[in-house]
């Protein structure tokens, strides 16, 4: 199926649904649907936090590198540095990005950006987001992610980025929100720009290849759990954290022991 | 350059630019820039008529389907029946598409693209185009491609393409159109569907490949051309039936003689 | 997974060895492990003879199109015009394929390639094949498939394609055959030509775009079940023709009613 | 045109005749067809030696990698730790490899294949290769580079690659050579193993990539440069070096100020 995601094959997000609405997901143990083509033992040399940060973080972020379609020598513009758009980063990197301008504000999140690969941080708190990728001598990108922000990052993208150029979004959007385009931004719809918008691929094929980039040393992900708890009675106050995200806040862990 | 269309080398649009802004090119003889790369023989068993709408009308409808990257089997929903529509619809036949829908209504072009290889004919005048795509018992579109229609076509096209399918846009855009899209038509930005809006594609190689197709009798373009005019002095005529589109009008053609 | 091919998930053509070692294939009911998968109810408007050609002569042939990357109005050359290779100019013909070349001999496969879509026929009882091919005006092929003959084919596909050219191989080796290819056929290492030699994919996702085009009028494959058999003991006889092969039999079929 | 390399426009290696066949290309100043295709300014932050290393060896090693379709996580082999090689190895490390084997010997190059990127070494002078790398624990690998070795060096590629994997090749053969391939070891022409072979590919959109990957730090190539001569009149001993090829040797550069 072509450039096919098998994560909807029972609807839209269906893997999605399937992971988070089944009940008992915190238990000790749970049952696994398809197991042979869903579960894979972690190789030695992983440890659970790179490994737990893998099936979503890092798979959704690369995801949209993949989608963008990042070539060597590329410049790529991240739009977030939260989870996902950190390892945007990170993947832009790993796929042969020259330049990669982060759009972001929050300290934390900015010194890992730079950590992972970022060449350039823009902030808003500077001034406006486009005139700033603009201001930068390499002219328009080759792929912009969008990562983080709001509906109106579409319109940001589509003015730096150059025509054959590719636009990958992993930001989720609120059902009653919309896009405004005005059509000159999308060259009157012959610019060969190329926008995709896609969910976190998974599967047991998918996570091998995760945990060998990590195996072998080509990528960190645990850098992004930066708050930890001990212990399952720790859950409540995790997802409470998750919920409030104070802005030193990148992921929290809560680390179980049977 | 990833999927890269030449016709931007110079600009957005900038081949097109060239050639219709350059003075005298309806003279006897004109200048043709890096004549190497943009002239062709015409070959024998390819006439003039075919021949003139390969350049624009083929390559631009041909170019929908590889933007809308047809398989196999696959569905597609080609939106407005125009030239170019009509050239989309024989180019998805042609790169084998099973079930082809058409959008429009206008008598000899419904009776056109049945000939040019539509299964179905939707038309606005029965009602809601969305509810009667999918009535239809195929279900959601592989591809939808954009040949005609306004700013609300790409809502459409939302809302009949699959999960992981593509919509290709090659309708021309006035600069103060906007697309207004609801994000759950985008299914919130996670539905990993392709959406690419190009412009024709042009240049010897690409016209060697156009005209190798009529040669070898898998098309034959000139169909379009159901309004003929003879001599240099019928010109300005046939501009203004461009103008005036009368419903009957498909494409003039002037033919002159030297 | 990049340009995958499923049928090797168990192994080198696992999906084959399930299929033809697994007892009592032959009976009225049998089970299909993954049904899901790999089971997809008859379409109205498909016969039982098309429907058994789209699973594997139809199937393969069309897989040699997409392993060989046949672009419209691409010259494709075909080797062998048994049941796969006329599926692989059909399906070479429905992907847009200017000038197919066809290269075979006998009377009816003739026939029927031209009926399927070939522009000419090349017989090595006429000479030299790869010259008989250069002669052609065309120059060389983008596109060459190999679909019969033996191991020096690949030699004289080699002498047939283009730089930056495909060729596909859908032919099935004897384990002690061996390829001897001067390295100047290959351009020192240095042509950029692709080979992919590739096995016929199968599951419910494929079949319905094969029986798709079926039911949509694009293509007729029981064309290729020249020899009909009626009831359950004729099997026998069946096989023993399939391995006669006289020269009239392109395939054979035999009907049985429970 | 499909995935095709401009450098054979003008027959098979086109590109590789005009440059090295051309009078002159020593002197102070010579003529470049095609200057706004071929040239491209030095950015500030790229030394000339690093420029250097980026119109062949660069470019070459990392269009392997392209040819070869190396993604996110996978195992990959490079035969031969020579200068193209060595970039062959930095390019699997930019794309995203996981596990990367190279194969060679000598110790400068073997440390250099290290800190590009190689994770494990393989030495011929340790026995079989073939063995060798199968009895690493990862299996067979997704994609193998061939930069170095003879004509047996396809033999030993599909022994140790995946079905459904690549093997690039960019190693230049004798005309005198050729392949002699077991069909059991390409999976009896079945295996959907894709094998391409190529030349270097140029121009100043390649090498505008190729410089932003040196500008922006994600590769350094003038480490390939280990021997150095200074002035005009020791470009002959450099050319004797080259023949020679001492064991310590990866690549001289001549600098010449004038």
């Amino acid at each position: 199926m072509k450039g096919s995601n098998n994560a909807h094959d029972i609807g839209l997000m269906g893997s999605f649904k399937f992971l988070l609405q089944k009940d008992g997901v915190f238990s000790e143990f749970f049952s696994v649907n398809n197991a042979d083509a869903n579960l894979i033992l972690l190789p030695d040399g992983v440890s659970i936090d790179a490994a737990l940060m893998a099936t979503d973080m890092m798979s959704t972020g690369f995801y949209s590198v993949e989608l963008a379609d990042v070539q060597l020598g590329d410049t790529v513009v991240v739009f977030g540095i939260g989870p996902v758009g950190l390892m945007a980063v990170a993947g832009a990197k790993l796929r042969g990005a020259g330049r990669i301008i982060a759009i972001g504000t929050r300290p934390n999140c900015v010194a890992l950006a730079q950590e992972y690969g970022a060449t350039d941080i823009v902030s808003y708190k500077e001034g406006d987001i486009v005139g700033q990728i603009l201001a930068l001598e390499s002219g328009k990108a080759d792929s912009v992610i969008i990562a983080g922000g709001d509906s109106s990052s579409m319109n940001q993208a589509l003015q730096v980025v150059k025509n054959n150029g590719h636009i990958a979004n992993v930001n989720f959007y609120d059902a009653k929100d919309s896009f405004n385009i005005p059509l000159y931004q999308w060259g009157l719809g012959m610019s060969d720009i190329t926008i995709r918008g896609g969910f976190c691929p998974g599967g047991a094929y998918r996570m091998q290849k995760m945990l060998n980039l990590i195996k072998y040393g080509r990528i960190d992900p645990s850098k992004l759990l930066n708050i930890s708890f001990e212990g399952f009675d720790k859950i409540e106050d995790a997802f409470k954290l998750m919920d409030e995200k104070p802005k030193d806040l990148i992921k929290p862990v809560v680390h179980i022991t049977w």
